[in-house]
């Protein structure tokens, strides 16, 4: 195996630097400068093979979905994201696999206005872990906990898409090839909602992404915030390959890796939420309201309880107990 | 398994939390005040089982040591180590093991002032990630980048311990089994020079923490000054159980995992930089000289070439290949 250094220098080397990278690469720490007025948000995810992505899952999908997945946590909190370190553990060092893995994470990172701070390759079963850290003026981010009675409830995108990108790939339902392939695209190179993060910003009261489901990951602000909701399933976004499923709803209610953006907004901010996602070209639907009475709630379009199965995220999808 | 929010939840929780934690574990990003005036040094390093630790390290040190690599290198920088997040795969939620684990973390964490700003767990074979962040006032890091001709090439504490214990531990020496578990204590449980790191700045034009090897660091400084140097093998510091060992100055050349802070001091820097690493119970030690003539000699007391099987580091103690 070549040394990590020689790694991560042949592969993710064309990176361009940002100006507040004062040391990248190469020493035994990165320098940094946060800019003053700025707070800084971090984040971690680690990814395993069979675990966080199927085996079978091509090395530009890897790597686009490790940074992407900590990408959207910083996007949840409303933060700009600044610098990533890199540990790839690899069974071994593949070039291919490690052309197309620093592919799919280096066109993400530029898109994004991202640079690699600092990597470490070590020898063994494949995982990569991913640190981002991003910007957010003081004062300005996005918690879990500041949802209030009243508020909407609001995601960003469609939901599903990913959950059925995965029973497709498990050979568990049947769809065209392309509308297979389109689902699969969603679950393998997840799109972080980084300007719809920063569109929030000082706007919403409570945010976080749909990593585990969106009722898994409701339930996460409704207990931080101390209030309760209702959510009319019938409003749920979803797309047309999804909207085709007869389980539609509890795809879009529990399936997980969608990456929206989930959140709540006062009423007289609503409007002008709405306003500035869809000026970026964002959708944006009100799924439900924030509640004082505690626990979650789901109705149909008419207000009738919601019956199905338990809704609830997963941790990992291979979860076996 | 318990979900990844419970895990780092029980066995994390009671680690104090500094003031510049605005927001700690518990929601999509930690949110983080740099002081002004403050760079932040960055660094990440994966330990995976039976690559960077035998297999049969107990659970405290290998969550010891998993911190303990990090803050060596933020001392390596002259920083002063303030926050980390850990990424831990494990192939099951072991109680026993994690109680050790978080024991021999959160112990080091509290001694040298660092909190735990976020955290994932995930299933998979056992491998630690760890990135550590800390402040370095502008200007003040050391890189390796610094060496100049005639600068003296110091190292503190002693060399070759840590290489004794992994080889007394793999049946490949016999050792007094208190003097076995000396040594297997500074493979198990290094002691981050943080103080001296500290203490260097301002002082030392170029440092790296010896983590592959003495030669084998040397070398990166070197590379990375664009200078050479001359060490005198004879003046490495070895501790007793060390210097009986037939091999003892190839064992201080060599072999890795000791952790020391091996650094360049221009001449008028040098009696004051000893006398403060002293005054801290820092023992440091002279053991060569940076030269224009890039390349690493290595010669006994009397300047004869000093002749051994060709002195290298190496990435990990199992490599294979």
């Amino acid at each position: 195996m070549h040394s990590e250094f020689e790694l991560i220098d042949r592969w993710f080397k064309r990176m361009s630097s940002r100006a507040d990278v004062l040391l990248g690469v190469g020493d035994d720490a990165a320098l940094l400068q946060v800019p003053p007025g700025q707070q800084l948000a971090v984040t971690v995810d680690t990814l395993v093979a069979g675990v966080h992505f199927p085996h079978e899952t091509d090395a530009v999908s890897i790597g686009h979905k490790s940074l992407a997945v900590n990408l959207s946590d910083l996007a949840a909190m409303g933060a700009e994201p600044a610098w990533v370190t890199l540990a790839l553990t690899l069974p071994q060092a593949d070039e291919d696999w490690l052309a197309g893995f620093s592919h799919g994470f280096l066109e993400l990172a530029e898109a994004c206005g991202v640079s690699l701070v600092g990597g470490d390759t070590t020898r063994g079963p494949l995982s990569i872990t991913v640190q981002a850290s991003g910007f957010v003026p003081d004062g300005l981010a996005l918690r879990r906990s500041g949802a209030r009675p009243g508020d909407a409830l609001c995601v960003t995108g469609s939901l599903g898409d990913a959950g059925l990108g995965l029973a497709w790939l498990l050979g568990e339902r049947t769809l065209p090839p392309k509308v297979g392939q389109a689902v699969r695209e969603r679950l393998d190179r997840p799109a972080p909602r980084v300007a719809a993060g920063l569109a929030l910003r000082g706007l919403a009261s409570a945010a976080i992404d749909v990593s585990d489901g969106l009722a898994a990951d409701l339930r996460h602000i409704l207990q931080a915030s101390g209030v309760g909701a209702t959510v009319d399933v019938d409003a749920l976004p979803l797309s047309e390959p999804v909207r085709t499923q007869s389980d539609a709803r509890e795809l879009a209610l529990a399936s997980g890796d969608d990456y929206e953006l989930l959140f709540a907004v006062a009423p007289a901010d609503e409007q002008e939420t709405v306003a500035r996602l869809q000026a970026q070209g964002l959708r944006c639907t009100r799924i439900g309201r924030v509640e004082a009475d505690p626990g979650l709630r789901l109705t149909n379009a008419d207000g009738s309880p919601y019956a199905a199965a338990t809704p609830r995220g997963y941790d990992h999808f291979q979860e076996s107990d």
